[in-house]
């Protein structure tokens, strides 16, 4: 499981299983003298918190975020941020069946196959209680790009097969939908259709978009280090991800360039698009205008219905995960997008500051 | 231009602008013993050659790839293979216009903006001739799975509107088509729809579906490294990308987890699944159904059709793109998303050999 | 800071400050399999610990090793392990006087030139607490190499002046002397000179020797990641070492060929050398002989000894460290140099598995 | 052969065997707007060139630079610029007898084990002649250092067991050595020597001394990628260097920290130090100091003199390798030394510029 450490010069490497000791995250490359403590991480891993409504899981995880390592008197030093979230729950439940068989649409299988044997506790690695050391060290990133006038924000775009009205979605009603829909009523809508998805023991999938505001032209590297290259791979390395479209993304294919091509325009002295088809970002480098992105979510894996699977000996059985689960993934995945994407977008911002020779020499010669 | 490497056992690092003297890739870390010749890598760069068909620009490039290193008797050797193609075709147009103004939908104005200006023949760096150094240095993981039973292809399954119905699919079409659609109805609808396009001096795009074949359970790492997000890196690098999916993508934001998970069965002593809505990776990690995976590609950028835009100079200008472009890019970049692919298929597969120590020791106990 | 990580396959991050809340390191990519606990670790740490002979800081930290993830009823499951040591002595020690001046062979002015201030506390980062994460990371690596055969042992060659006589240095007797110095007449004359550099308020340096035995011909990569390269570079990377050196090293510049060249001869049906000049080591790949590699070590920095410096006010000043230090680093240093070796060995044995198709193929076949 | 690309953000891939078509190196990650010509750096590969002197081997390659692109208008454009040496003596020369045995002190045997079999021809890839793509590359980044006003030089501190004495050196005479030996009397002994050398059938080492000049502090990444660390990699993974050392090196190892630590002063309003014990670096982060390093080269392996070996077939054989070979190494290794320095500082200095918030944010602000 190398794979585990994500970013070149803002480098994020995390750790842990569902039911160990606990979940982590190493920052390393954050630049020194950053405000940061404990309290400001703590509000992006309490928006991915287990339990908050019906939708979610009602594990009950503290989830309390604590450096070890990386700042001194209230700022980052430059090195490394160990940050740990401990496990409380580490309830020995009986695991001994879900240790047998592999469930439908989990990692299960393809672990035994990859390492030969599993921590099946929970999922383990595989349990979606991984993104929690994600999120931890994405929000040292968006913080970061915050105090550079850099803003990132997500929300669900549809769930349940309900989609949001651009025209009566608001930034501002994000934290007010408990499953972070900016269209109130379809919000709502969604709502009810999870709870019939929640009576036929089912659940339901949906879609996450992304927008980053305020990035300046000229981010990204321009062949296989592509904004959106990168993006895309952090955001399809989100367990539930099953699709990462950028601007118009699959509406694109279907469409003509002399709609579809954003033309130029002078704003005052500024050159501006007067449309935003490309979702802020031409030839893998960002053009000035907001990233727009989206990830596809497909419907949480563990149901209470019956499915067909077989176990480690080889027979073919019938099976009804117990416990109770999230109908949706959506919500809570919200801030695994947005913070991946911080992460994404500061390390490639860093990677552009040597991108031309005079700036370089300028940034020296101070 | 850092960004130029893709991969991490097995490299390709390329190079080369539309105008320069030629355009090239370095592969590092190809084992040694594969038997391979120029014709070989030949036959892939014949896929995305130009001017073959009324669909592509009739720019004359031979494209003869020539192997300077690496190869000794017929096999690699295990040290860099290095491949140039040089461009016969360096000629001394009129770029007076181009260098002064943004093209919309291309990258003119970014490399601007990150670079302070650009090699402007042609699109420079920029231009969709890059790509020319991916394919020849994925063909080269491409014979080499190809050698161990894994088997890498793409089609295009919608272009201009025109989607291929699955039950009228035959892979043996693909290379019938001029549009490698494997559907030759719905290719010659598609071409029906490209002409019109082409009157109306406008351009359309499509999508690219790549299917891998034969690869085992258990390759991708499964965290940051997952092997749906390296593809989805590898194919959203591809210039006019906007979107990838994997397995039912974005359809799987809309569905159920009881019609969406995969039940697994015995076939023999085998363990198959029933389904493959998964796309042949769960938790990152290949499962050993196909993998299945999808491109948007965006209409091609350049058209004669009349776009406003503006210059170097500020100032606001209309603009008729001189010269005859492609329609539509699809069909060309088939053989790129599928090489690019099976770069990303072989390098994660390298990767896979060290995550059991039992399967180490017998490596080192021959 | 980022450089926190060390290897490709088999990596190690590591973190933590010398007075902060504790020290650790994630180990990513050890395959799945390894049987592994914690007093494991421990034995190699214990070596490095503090306060065990009057040659070492009597700061009493227990440096106990404790797992957080990556385990699974005694084996590694493939997954990340994270591995922390708890900082017990957090004394509220009165650093207000270290905080304003720069020692001299520390780190303290480099740290404040590059990120603006430090986390001055014992050293913070730069202290050679910071090694604690290494040893146990490179200890897991130690421990997989000796379950497939390969050993990496160190040992002080020489130690303030004193050097061992190779006739009479026995392996055996390194953990016999307070100075891991195999030659325990030459250990017992290094302990005097010790004495007399404690009398005089100084400290000295000296040199350590590491082997790594049953390493197979073939491992290294033969351009920028020679073996020895990439050993330079780990052993290098320890505080205080100024020099490392291959074979016969720096006494190879003053030889000729004639007998520096190792002849080869067969032994049975297997090739050897007669000599081992070149150190393991030909053209950056081992040969299957023993690898032969030294460390300089510098005197430790600090010293009751008045030295002259300045502080952050720009004033040119006379100190006098105060607390009791370490006269010499070697012995405990000799563990780091064994671990950093480990982990690279690890590292390049597994990146060597993908250098010949053939034996990819067998591997896939099985 | 993975490990053909060395450095983070400015980065050299190399290719090319000493038979094969060519010799070339692609450089990406170089900033935009540097001037470079092919003649710049052409003098660097003079400096290597072989057959100059009667101490080198008289094989006649003209080693004329060809860029084949990232240039445009004189100056670099930021995309990969591709360099190339085309192999004008590809001499049918009857390789049949080197291609079964092993040269001692070459890397046929190893290269053997590694592969399973070489291109044999003059050594293949493991050739010395795999530095000419390596000074090329690192020829950019020592243009761009110089550019910077940082000066990067080596020069030749002992041949054949002659040493210089650093009174009588002065940097103007070591283009005045045909050994770039800079005391012109120690350069006369070693010539004398190495004449008896050739007389003998015999080869001898030396020892390559580099300077650094006018680096800022605090570049180095404090723990595994530290200044020195990534030096000695650099440097190591030239051919011929069995060791590597940084300011007094191994020197240190018999020293007190009374006489080896630097004490710091005041000159005028900027922090200096009083001696340079420490080679420019603490901590792994420099200093301001001038950066000393030292590498150690060993005797031409190829001698006329007898010598034993093994053939592949597994007898033991007699040996004389025929044709002329370089008596001494070092002269020409002199450039390639300072170039890898070089490309190791610029990649240092580029990660450097993240290290703090308040600098990223005045880039930015710009």
């Amino acid at each position: 499981m190398a794979g585990s450490t994500f970013g070149n010069l803002f480098r994020i490497t995390t750790w842990g299983e569902s039911h160990g000791k606990g979940i982590g995250v190493v920052v390393d490359g954050c630049p020194a003298g950053l405000s940061l403590s404990e309290e400001m991480v703590q509000q992006y891993l309490n928006r991915r918190k287990p339990g908050q409504t019906k939708y979610s899981t009602p594990r009950k995880e503290e989830d309390l975020i604590e450096f070890l390592s990386g700042t001194f008197e209230g700022k980052t030093t430059g090195t490394p941020l160990s940050m740990v979230l401990y496990n409380k729950t580490q309830r020995s439940a009986d695991y001994s069946e879900i240790a047998r068989y592999y469930r439908p649409g989990h990692a299960d299988y393809t672990f035994d196959q990859k390492y030969g044997f599993r921590d099946y506790r929970g999922g383990g690695r595989s349990s979606g209680r991984e993104t929690a050391g994600r999120v931890a060290g994405g929000a040292v990133a968006a913080e970061l790009l915050k105090s550079m006038g850099i803003e990132v924000f997500a929300y669900s775009k549809a769930i349940a097969g309900v989609t949001i009205d651009e025209k009566k979605a608001a930034k501002e009603n994000i934290m007010k939908s408990p499953l972070f829909m900016p269209d109130l009523d379809a919000s709502s809508e969604a709502e009810e259709r999870l709870m019939k998805c929640m009576e036929a023991q089912d659940s339901a999938g949906g879609i996450i978009e992304c927008i980053v505001r305020g990035l300046p032209a000229g981010v990204g590297e321009p062949v296989f280090d592509k904004l959106d290259a990168k993006l895309a791979q952090a955001v399809m390395s989100i367990g539930a991800v099953k699709g990462v479209e950028i601007g118009d993304g699959f509406q694109a294919a279907g469409s003509h360039a002399s709609s579809f091509n954003d033309a130029f325009a002078m704003d005052g002295d500024r050159v501006v698009k007067k449309s935003n088809h490309a979702g802020g970002i031409l030839g893998g480098i960002s053009d000035g205008s907001d990233i727009v992105l989206r990830a596809a979510i497909k419907p949480t894996p563990s149901i209470a219905k019956q499915q067909q699977s077989v176990n480690r000996d080889g027979e073919e059985i019938s099976i009804n995960i117990k416990g109770r689960h999230d109908p949706v993934i959506v919500p809570r995945a919200v801030v695994v997008v947005e913070t991946m994407v911080a992460a994404t977008i500061l390390d490639m911002l860093m990677m552009s500051m040597t991108s031309r020779l005079d700036n370089m020499k300028k940034f020296f010669d101070r």
